[in-house]
């Protein structure tokens, strides 16, 4: 078998979690398989290298920062191979230009183009055990690209569907895809299979165990991922085709923190200037959500919209380098808000369901909301600080 | 004016001394030069590295530890551009690759092969200040080396070299090239101008200012050095061309502890044993000294020289590694010694000299000694614990 295997910074925090998955590589090593191992940085080293950066600069470029925090990734696979060597096996570590990791031009949040097979070909060729970092690529100028957090997902399934692996385990720091965040909902259930489709839609929605880039392109390449734990030795969460399979009323509940919410007061009612935002957000690669514009009052209107906070200050940074044609009064931004999301099939016009998301709306009482429907999802936007315990009841009441 | 600018890791080792360093790149380059900065890793960070490297295994392969040394370096160009950001100038960073520094394919001692400066002129052409990687290249087969201990020294006159840059200025921790390391001697004398010869024996001689490999560089490539503190702004020493200029008796006196004693006890005497282990020394590029064979004895010698401890490891792993071939009964090494030499002109046959040596013989008094001269040079094998002090006497009745 051709196995790739990821694991996340939490299980390589230190020697001993290093070590623990050395031997968990070697153990399917030496029952013969071929094995290629995406690594993200080691613990909290990504955000120790943008606390550095962030005390030297309040805004640091985005090319020097792909430099600065690929070297994360880079100091994880040539310690793990140096444990892995230490077990007697062959080993080789590859950073991401050198796995032919090829990506698009832009920095910290580049996609993946290409996997040039070549190298990583070659070295299991020669018996070695293949250690890539995850998180980074090369663009066409030759110059160091990050994909965003999360992106080690998606190197794993990009190299497993390049290399035509047989499968793709994700290893974290959790046991497998819940009904709900087990950290935050506590009657949260292990899921053992589930498809592409609602996979993504479950990480759309804000289910941080799995990159959504990753479940596209595994989808794309009929990938069959494995979620499971680095720590604990039990079956994980299969994600794959589910054609045919009977689909469930209400399946997850996801919570997402890291959402704002934008809105631009005294906006010009004018097709142009709206039409202006819309295309920096579309070549910057942004996604705002339930956009909501205000009826007009003296030729103003006021949008606003949900978006993920990590996209924030390039969007701030828009409206504003963009002021003279977009012409609006002023910006509010919003960060204590949170979205709760309700997934699965029939959510509109089946009378269970309606009548189980009233029930949610009585337990949410007096607080502000905004929700939205659709035939596979309900959200809602509430404040941050009741998402948890709100997660929680509505947990209960569907499952 | 283009100019090359190396700093230390010392230089570099917090953020207040990236700004320090920033500021001086940024004020040279305001006055309408063209900067190429070359950075070590900041503070104790190879250090640490190796330590990681070390709890990991007892031995990690050499190139997987220059895939992890590498990352030092990196961090230092990206932040350093961060900084110099910040300062409002355009600035970029290159690693080892991106510089297109091309090594020889050895790992941790590699050498430079070519810079090829194509990518460094482009962003230089851009108005860039372009800041690279100290310490490391890529080899022909696209993998990281790097160039052992001071190689960044070595980097950033390879690149004045290739560039025929008009200066290049190496900032490290001391004002400049002393009499004697004023760390250890008292009433070490700064020198204005030193000849690249004389700073090569010099360097060989373990003056830890410069790296010999550097010097040589230099050398071949007419390249003007100059070394300087990077936190007091005063002049530092010249390394040039020294032709024509009347040259002192005596002038430097080094010290070096990281020497040890290598003694091959029960060596067969043939030619072929001594052979193949002088075969292996070329082979791996590990030089010794004061080499002594002594008288045989049933067809057996003892075979003694002094190595740098940084090889002491390779020479041990040849020795036993081909004991088959070479043939001994056992090994011997000595690490509590330490070099101290005094170099200058007519070291032999001048009365004066002599005298004062003699003096500096009746000054270590009962303890054992070896001692060697050359045209150029007297050098003194002695106990490590005393060197710092017999230095100071040294350096006194000389100067």
């Amino acid at each position: 078998m051709l196995i790739v295997q990821k694991f996340g910074g939490s299980s390589l925090a230190n020697k001993n979690r290093v070590f623990n998955v050395a031997k968990k590589v070697v153990g399917q090593y030496k029952k013969g398989n071929d094995i290629v191992v995406v690594l993200s940085a080691q613990g909290d080293t990504t955000d120790n290298l943008i606390e550095k950066a962030k005390e030297l600069s309040v805004n640091p470029s985005k090319r020097e920062l792909d430099m600065l925090l690929a070297t994360g990734e880079q100091q994880s696979v040539a310690l793990m191979a140096i444990a892995i060597e230490s077990l007697g096996c062959k080993v080789i570590s590859l950073n991401g230009e050198q796995a032919g990791i090829k990506t698009t031009k832009e920095y910290n949040n580049s996609k993946i183009e290409e996997v040039q097979k070549n190298r990583i070909e070659e070295e299991l060729g020669k018996g070695n055990i293949v250690i890539v970092t995850g998180f980074q690529g090369i663009n066409s100028i030759g110059d160091i690209t990050t994909l965003g957090r999360g992106g080690s997902d998606t190197t794993a399934v990009a190299i497993a569907g390049s290399l035509k692996a047989d499968v793709c385990e994700i290893y974290t720091d959790v046991a497998g895809i819940y009904t709900a965040d087990p950290r935050i909902v506590k009657n949260a259930k292990k899921i053992n299979s589930i498809g592409y489709d609602d996979m993504l839609e479950f990480a759309l929605s804000g289910a941080t165990v799995l990159h959504n880039r990753a479940v596209e392109v595994a989808r794309k390449n009929e990938i069959k991922l494995i979620v499971r734990s680095s720590f604990k030795n039990e079956e994980g969460t299969m994600i794959g085709d589910e054609k045919g399979r009977e689909k469930n009323e209400v399946k997850y509940i996801a919570t997402d923190k890291n959402v704002a919410k934008v809105t631009i007061v005294g906006l010009e009612n004018k097709k142009k200037s709206i039409q202006v935002f819309y295309d920096e957000l579309f070549e910057n690669d942004i996604n705002i959500e339930n956009i909501k514009k205000s009826e007009e009052r003296r030729g103003l209107v006021e949008l606003s919209f949900i978006i993920c906070t990590s996209a924030l200050e390039d969007v701030v940074n828009i409206l504003e380098r963009k002021k003279d044609e977009i012409k609006y009064n002023k910006l509010n931004v919003e960060k204590n808000i949170a979205k709760l999301s309700v997934m699965g099939n029939k959510i509109i016009g089946n009378p269970k369901t309606d009548k189980k998301i009233y029930k949610v709306l009585d337990e949410i009482g007096g607080e502000g909301y905004v929700i939205n429907r659709s035939k596979m999802k309900l959200s809602l936007i509430i404040n941050e600080n009741n998402v948890d315990a709100i997660a929680n009841i509505v947990h209960d009441i569907f499952f």
